[in-house]
């Protein structure tokens, strides 16, 4: 009989899910870049990509802290937040809106990376990893920063502009 | 030649996708309280569903206030989060560790609702509906103060269990 599964599993199979959707989220970033039509929002997106660079290492050290192969698994859920962006790009294409609605469709993706860093972190400390919590942490808090920082664009720019 | 688009199509679309959403998760959540084993676990989805019922009926008010049927629209991102949620319920069910699991799934409904409401709230403030503000916000404080709860109820009880 299969041993019982704990919180070890649960932690490595949203490690693999989170692995999986930041590998996306670097190929959707320089496609939402490439499409935005302000230079704020452009840079916006391309200092994301640069971020979930560091985002990607910081977990492949979590994989090594606990002995197993970097693998992603696939995560439905960052495959449909990134498709709804997709389709913000076709239907608002040469549009005023087309900003506002590509910062939206990035704060859906920042939000889900906040729901999975936050939970990431909360058993990392419950099984007593520090360095994971450490690691987490940061990921955790440049997404924050990042949503903030995208909110304020929003507001100050992309949004007077389509409305 | 149809009217350039703007921010008044963006907010009705992802007024739309939030409705949708919304029912869907409605659809989820006594599954999930089902599945739960602790009875905290199982009052918090019952709850959240409770609650999911008056937010709907705040978007009806919102379609309203635009002049638009309520109506829904397909949104990939939210089937992809509860097809996730489902996956936990199947893989770690008689586990210890399946309430940390739905309980981490439904912390990812939280935000995509968060991000979806806190897009909609500025919008409207942007193109000055008052009265859409207030409901939106309504919603987007009930949101954050579900993932907080569930947070507690992780770190409190289930991530113990789990581990």
């Amino acid at each position: 009989m299969a041993a019982e599964k704990t919180l070890n599993d649960l932690f490595l199979e949203t490690l693999k899910d989170i692995y999986y959707a930041e590998k996306q989220i670097l190929k959707a970033l320089p496609k939402m870049a490439k499409a935005a039509q302000a230079q704020e929002s452009k840079a916006a997106f391309l200092q994301h990509a640069e971020e979930t660079h560091g985002q990607i290492e910081r977990l492949e050290q979590v994989f090594e802290q606990i002995g197993k192969p970097a693998k992603g698994k696939t995560c439905e859920a960052i495959l449909g937040i990134i498709e709804e962006g997709q389709s913000i790009m076709e239907d608002f294409k040469g549009t005023a809106a087309l900003d506002a609605g590509l910062i939206a469709a990035a704060q859906a993706v920042e939000h889900y990376e906040m729901a999975r860093y936050g939970t990431l972190k909360a058993w990392a400390q419950q099984l007593g990893m520090t360095d994971a919590v450490t690691l987490l942490d940061a990921t955790l808090k440049e997404e924050e920063a990042t949503d903030q920082k995208l909110t304020q664009l929003g507001v100050s720019q992309a949004n007077q502009k389509a409305a």
